[in-house]
């Protein structure tokens, strides 16, 4: 019997009590949303239309380390957290590495990942505040999964934009955001003047994120006492996500570990931020120096080939700008499985802490081999990964063999954030050797950094 | 914060050791499977051609209690085990009932259901015999998924004949089985001469799990060095499966509880036999009086309208005689979405304790009600459940609403046996009003009796 389990459990007295502001201990703090006529940091009242008051408090605070997770959150937390810390014996063994990899796992849920974390939070707020209908967006499903199913069980309805490629790609998320009561809408759609916008010039698009974001802003906007959640990107949203990292660092203090490296797939950052923030503040404070790596599809390639500017987060260009590492607002990725990561921006932490150089390293990687570690990952550790997360697989897997070559026992920690149940259709492309990797030129990227505006 | 957290996961050091043999403390045995022809009980020879020798003795043995656990099939259960133990507090809030509901939850893994359990000892047992290739069925898929990954891990190859009605309708569950390396073919196929010949007879048949065992069967014996494995309906599935009940057993000691009633849904009876195991060994020594209910769909009624005779497992007739519960072998359910209950026969452990009445009821529902019931779990208890899972959720309710009733306080607990992720076009049918109930009418039954051997 090995010493370290294969699945820690923290028991549900573990749940940590507050989210970690990881903004509180960034001595540069990442720059406030602004308004993009006036080029004004934006304000709780101009943000109260769009977003619930304590989230826009949640997002402009960089001042308090520790925000209460109210009770009935924590209630519904229950039900899926704590997440398991996974010690990956059977990879290990598969890889023949003297390195010790962990993965926190959070795909155990039916959102079938991380995102119902913050869902949880923000439908919460909501109801608090007496809104009663919601929009959002949805990429690969997992987060309108996860909006869902908060909804149903809080008790408030919902529109969900879900990204045409993923809505013709997983009828079965849409499937199952019905079933827990949701109204979902592909997108781009003829719903919003955006939506027809964005279909007229790009007629053939297979929609993003971006589109989709405004498209769930416009509605918000115009229906009364509704308003719009948003599932990664923003400063509240990695504020929510931060119980996956301080879950993770109380699991592996149990068992007397600490990371040398973090890896998490990084699409609007709210994975990698929320796993790695504890681990950050260790390092911001100086107290321990763990390697970090962000991992991106090269397909839409945001902190390795992206510019450091104020842009819009989405399409249509209805938000307000957001300091970021961009690939530009009109940038709309070519198909790429890994639905969750197929956004042009970054999250204003992620961006300020890679800008500062804490976060050491990002990599982009092509889908066909990040399929092939995901299907290595399968067969030795029984969890079918969801294609965003394979990319921090992959990442886990080359930094373990660089130990096999060294002869170091690193302990590498990555974020699992979730299964790939409904990315059937990618991995039997992978089977049979139809899937074709993406990677924009140059010049691409230069005609889309043109409209970012100056 | 409750008492009894919402999922209570044992240690990894909590797994248990040993299966337990029900069959060692039934007064009366479950009849022995029997040759067709010569009406003899079948021995370990007759049975090595279609089965691994381990598996046979398993299968034969009425008289030890408990069995060793193999080291390297507790490694493998470690990635996926134990599973928790979870009180549906959120579901008993929504019903207003003073019952307390417990579920035992086997869905936490890639197969989506109890059937890992089951398919990692097999294989194992198979890898020790030196086989290199794996034969068997699956209806729903989740078996079929179950074998293919234990197959990943172990290192054989794996052909599956997948029920067609499941194959057209769940396109990825043939996907994950792939990605694990196995091939997988819709049954009846002309691959075998049993699969021809039920197609010639059944032009339009969706198929059934009865004829793809005829094929799977057949294949097995007409390959080298290859083997058969069944996910269910045998004693030898069932002594694996009695790892879920004691691990139930075990958690519910650890926080003083101990079920009154105990509730599983039944197709060939391996999620309901192995929840009830070690509880129905309490009943049997006299020591507690659990009351057992086994919920099956009204389309494929075996326990509530069939008859407890010999008959054959499959319905090309390939496989020996089993007395038990049946609706005849010649039986082919009308469409219904639960897969894995879609049955003619029953488990000869679970038909023997029918029989003598300590497994106490049987009741048979359509599957409109059970989708209502499912819905309303997933809402409150954030999990989908699989259609078969759904069947117990069902009865727990209406356990629990008598208890409403009588404002009585009694433990249930059900086997929520897996997740219902890839069968969201049944939840999309019951969402759009599109599903339909079938019952087989007496005409029909007393049509399909009389085809059973005498």
């Amino acid at each position: 019997m090995s010493k370290v389990p294969h699945r820690l459990y923290l028991s549900e007295q573990d749940l940590p009590g507050q989210y970690y502001n990881i903004r509180a201990d960034m001595k540069t703090k990442p720059a406030p949303l602004i308004h993009p006529g006036t080029r004004e940091p934006l304000g709780e009242e101009e943000l109260a239309p769009i977003f619930c008051r304590e989230v826009i408090r949640q997002e402009l605070n960089n001042d308090d380390p520790y925000i209460d997770i109210p009770e009935p959150v924590q209630e519904y937390y229950r039900t899926f957290r704590p997440s398991p810390l996974c010690r990956a014996y059977h990879l290990e063994r598969a890889l023949d590495t003297p390195a010790k990899i962990y993965y926190k796992f959070e795909g155990n849920n039916t959102s079938g990942s991380h995102k119902l974390t913050s869902a949880a939070a923000q439908v919460y707020y909501a109801k608090q505040q007496g809104v009663t209908e919601l929009t959002t967006e949805t990429g690969a499903g997992q987060w309108g999964t996860a909006v869902a199913m908060s909804c149903a069980y809080f008790g408030l309805d919902l529109t969900v934009f879900m990204v045409q490629g993923s809505y013709d790609q997983k009828p079965f998320r849409k499937h199952v955001m019905e079933t827990y009561g949701a109204k979902v809408i592909p997108s781009p759609s003829a719903e919003t003047q955006i939506g027809r916008k964005i279909r007229e010039e790009y007629p053939d698009t297979a929609g993003s994120l971006g589109c989709a974001i405004s498209e769930a802003v416009e509605k918000s906007v115009s229906g009364s006492n509704c308003r719009y959640v948003l599932g990664s990107v923003l400063n509240h949203v990695l504020l929510h996500q931060s119980v996956i990292g301080l879950e993770a660092k109380k699991a592996m203090e149990r068992i007397g570990e600490y990371p040398d490296i973090v890896i998490g797939c990084a699409g609007g950052g709210s994975n990698l931020g929320g796993l790695m923030a504890p681990f950050m503040q260790d390092k911001l404070k100086g107290l321990k120096s763990p390697y970090f790596i962000a991992v991106e599809p090269a397909s839409c390639p945001t902190l390795t080939r992206g510019r450091f500017l104020y842009d819009f987060c989405d399409t249509g260009c209805v938000t307000p700008l957001a300091q970021m590492y961009t690939l530009g607002s009109h940038f709309i990725p070519s198909a790429n499985h890994a639905g969750g990561l197929r956004f042009h921006g970054m999250s204003p932490v992620l961006s300020r802490l890679y800008a500062d150089g804490v976060l050491d390293k990002a990599i982009a990687v092509e889908q066909t081999p990040v399929f092939e570690a995901a299907v290595a990952f399968a067969k030795a550790e029984t969890i079918l990964p969801a294609p965003e997360s394979a990319h921090a697989i992959y990442a886990a897997i080359e930094e373990a063999l660089k130990c096999k070559e060294s002869g170091q026992a690193k302990t590498i920690l990555f974020g699992l954030s979730g299964t790939g149940y409904f990315d059937l259709n990618a991995y039997a492309q992978y089977s049979d050797k139809t899937m074709r990797d993406h990677v924009p030129t140059d010049e691409e990227l230069e005609a889309s950094f043109a409209r970012i505006p100056q």
